[in-house]
């Protein structure tokens, strides 16, 4: 019996998805690079299995039923083209090679168009949920050629995470789309922690609070709109002690580091012009608490601020709670408002043909950001699948709502405290900007036009009518005034 | 007797800047792929000057001595590199091609290396001040091939714009330092109108004041720590009145436009991974801005902020305007200190090798951000060239300390009227984090180890000791949890 699909790389993202594939009854044939790691693997974890090993390319493409469908495993970047060239001579028209790795969506983009030349069919597919994910059922968003999706649905489908018996893996779009998913997601995934330490600060140098009331406050928070794995993990990080009693979480140094996905999906914004203000001060939060040397001097130097003294009122604490708790969802349906909004225009600029609900659904379950929240979302695009903005779905209108009050009390007591809420306040800024019909950018493009003869439209003529004024009375296509140093 | 310099393409910018030359006793060359151009120049605003034309690139060289000097006004891009092309051959060792447009930084240094390996020398310089700047005094930014610059200078010292009798004009740094520099230049531009915006809604929507009375705010604060070219046209704009005797202000479609530099320094933040807040909010909001149609359909569907009643009361108003002067004033201060903080990162990691006190000197004159404010920023690089950050420099340190309280009221005005500052609350969010020697992004940390292994250091041991958690006690690399929706 040939193998169903063909694995390369066996690091443990690698091999935990060929154990999951063979769990659910598909047999796999492994390659790795390094071939002892091949043999290793057959006697360790894949003892006992219908898995097989190949010591060369060849060995692995011999193994394999037709058409032949070929999963790497491997670093991304150029490493896949690598391995895609040692692969082209070797295959025939209509096999499938997917790329399972992080990806840059562009290289997608290009690799679908380059192998469709060649008769082959290319996936490049985001892969979340890490090691476990994978090995027990993580989130898969494939796209690239759509003619390989049947061939390899059911197996992707059978191995992805199960939520209320629906796979979380279904057909992204064309060409890059999967990896453009992933990418988005990852932001969000930098949005939603930033939220949940930002929540944190506030609980602990505002108000006072010990990680034990936190680790409580968050296991609560887990009971309500804010279920998700990211809170649950959170109440049980506060809830680990080291041996001698004292909570791990505070010795924990503060410097995050990245890995490049949060900060590819803002540059993505900014060239795609979409506010995407969240998940840009979320990747610079990280940067800034990268410069951890930098700081410690600046807080030598720079006044500290006063701490208004918080007087410890039970009700006025279980008030300010419930702000902060407010704070942290009307945030957190801002960014995934931006990010929606985001994938809205990439989809339409990239041809992507993305289906809204179907990726709030691959995101309930087996990845980072899994929650009840994204049922919410799906809900919101199965009513209206052409939705403009998550926030104008009645659902999220009214949660709005019911939290701005206690929102805008949470990011006004992290000012009178001094404790920065980046991303909170960046989300509130946005709500505000968006529901206004009128910013102050009249004002911007008077300015343009003063210095610059950019010209500018106006309120009471019909739009794509541009003017220019004389604002100096000294004529010329540009105005300038004296101001000098 | 031969032209010092030569210079194609004669678009306004192009032809200002010919005539500058002109006017300062340097005999110019002037060449356009339309030749039609060359001959209405010369017969209009070049009539009755040294200024000759050429028909054809050959004789443009003929016309020039060496080392050859050829300045390009072109569309930036593949228009840039075409000329390039076609000028090596003409040229020999020595001579030097200058790109005066708004080139990438990025380019300027492939072109740099690339016509050293020719022999030839590449300068590519930002050039500020619009049409006007170009005619009367710009700031002029060049980097490229040092060796270029001694026969250059002379030239470009003496047009450009001249501050207590110092040009604003020096040697920027090697390969695309130039362009580099400009692009920043034009971040902080972006910055500088956001924050004048807000303060202009805040005024307006907030304390209700009249066009006439919002003049007369700005021409006082052009008189004081905030003086500066945009602020006193922002004072001449609201002040313009129609036939009609409305203010044109008022009847100017919010919708703002870029032209891409603001962008491009966003995207190179997020790529050497310094926070750079509040341009990315500023460029963000010009992105909101455009999404008007989408605005105004939403302002209908979400609640609108029932504004609290401002009282209105003389000595309140009074306090919330300083107040909002001081948010201004700090919130421009972090801008810069960012932006400054950015080009320390570039000059390390691209090498461009920068005097940053020379920087604040350019930009004091002859461009759109010039300002009082540059001869501080000059000092406090005067007093210690290696300053880490602007809010570390003495007069900073007070300032910020002075204009710390108007600053939150300010933001939280806005947030209790509903009315949005994205920069300034950026800016008090980088502000409170910067000066934290500890925040919350342990918490990151240790999600990062749950979810993914990726390990953290501790703070009670050395910096590059790193641990990891088995959170969970079931073992393995990573842990997870049974989080299901």
């Amino acid at each position: 019996m040939k193998a169903n699909i063909g694995l390369i790389g066996l690091a443990v993202m690698g091999q935990n998805l060929v154990l999951n594939m063979n769990d659910h009854g598909f047999k796999v044939a492994v390659y790795n690079r390094t071939t002892s790691k091949v043999d290793e693997f057959l006697q360790g974890p894949a003892k006992d299995t219908q898995i097989v090993g190949a010591h060369s390319l060849q060995e692995l493409i011999n193994q394999l039923e037709t058409p032949r469908k070929i999963m790497l495993m491997v670093k991304a970047g150029s490493v896949v083209d690598q391995y895609i060239e040692d692969l082209i001579p070797l295959l025939s028209p209509g096999d499938i090679i997917i790329d399972g790795g992080n990806s840059l969506f562009t290289d997608s983009n290009r690799r679908t168009e380059y192998l469709k030349e060649k008769g082959l069919l290319f996936i490049g597919t985001g892969v979340s949920g890490g090691e476990e994910g994978a090995r027990h059922g993580p989130s898969i968003m494939p796209g690239g050629n759509p003619a390989a999706w049947p061939a390899v649905k059911p197996i992707f489908q059978a191995i992805s995470a199960q939520v209320d018996a629906a796979p979380c893996c279904e057909w992204v779009g064309d060409n890059g789309a999967g990896h453009y998913v992933k990418m988005v997601h990852n932001g969000i995934e930098y949005g939603d922690m930033q939220l949940i330490c930002e929540a944190y600060q506030l609980l602990k140098e505002g108000l006072g609070l010990s990680t034990d009331e936190m680790r409580a406050i968050f296991s609560e928070w887990n009971q309500g709109e804010l279920s998700s794995y990211l809170i649950e993990i959170t109440a049980n990080i506060l809830a680990y002690k080291e041996e001698n009693g004292a909570p791990l979480l505070e010795n924990i140094l503060d410097t995050a580091g990245q890995k490049g996905t949060g900060k590819w999906t803002g540059i993505n914004a900014l060239d795609l012009g979409i506010p995407l203000t969240l998940i840009g001060e979320s990747v610079f939060a990280r940067c800034l608490s990268a410069q951890k040397d930098e700081r410690v001097r600046a807080a030598k130097v720079l006044p500290q601020k006063s701490r208004i003294a918080f007087g410890g009122e039970r009700h006025a604490t279980i008030a300010l709670i419930n702000a902060i708790r407010q704070a942290l969802y009307a945030s957190k349906i801002i960014s995934y408002a931006q990010g929606f909004r985001l994938m809205r225009e990439a989809s339409k600029e990239y041809g992507f043909a993305l289906n809204y609900g179907d990726i709030a659904l691959m995101w309930r379950g087996g990845c980072i950001i899994r929650s009840q929240f994204l049922n919410d979302i799906n809900q919101a695009y199965n009513q209206n699948p052409d939705l403009e903005n998550l926030l104008l779905a009645d659902f999220f209108v009214d949660a709005m709502e019911q939290a701005e009050s206690g929102w805008r009390q949470a990011v006004i007591f992290g000012i009178q405290q001094g404790i920065p809420t980046p991303a909170f306040s960046s989300a509130l800024a946005y709500y505000d900007g968006y529901r206004s019909a009128r910013l102050p950018a009249n004002l911007l493009q008077a300015q343009r036009d003063y210095f610059g003869a950019h010209m500018y439209e106006r309120t009471d003529k019909p739009r794509g009518e541009f003017f220019h004024t004389d604002w100096t009375g000294r004529g010329g296509k540009t105005a300038s005034t004296t101001y000098t140093v």
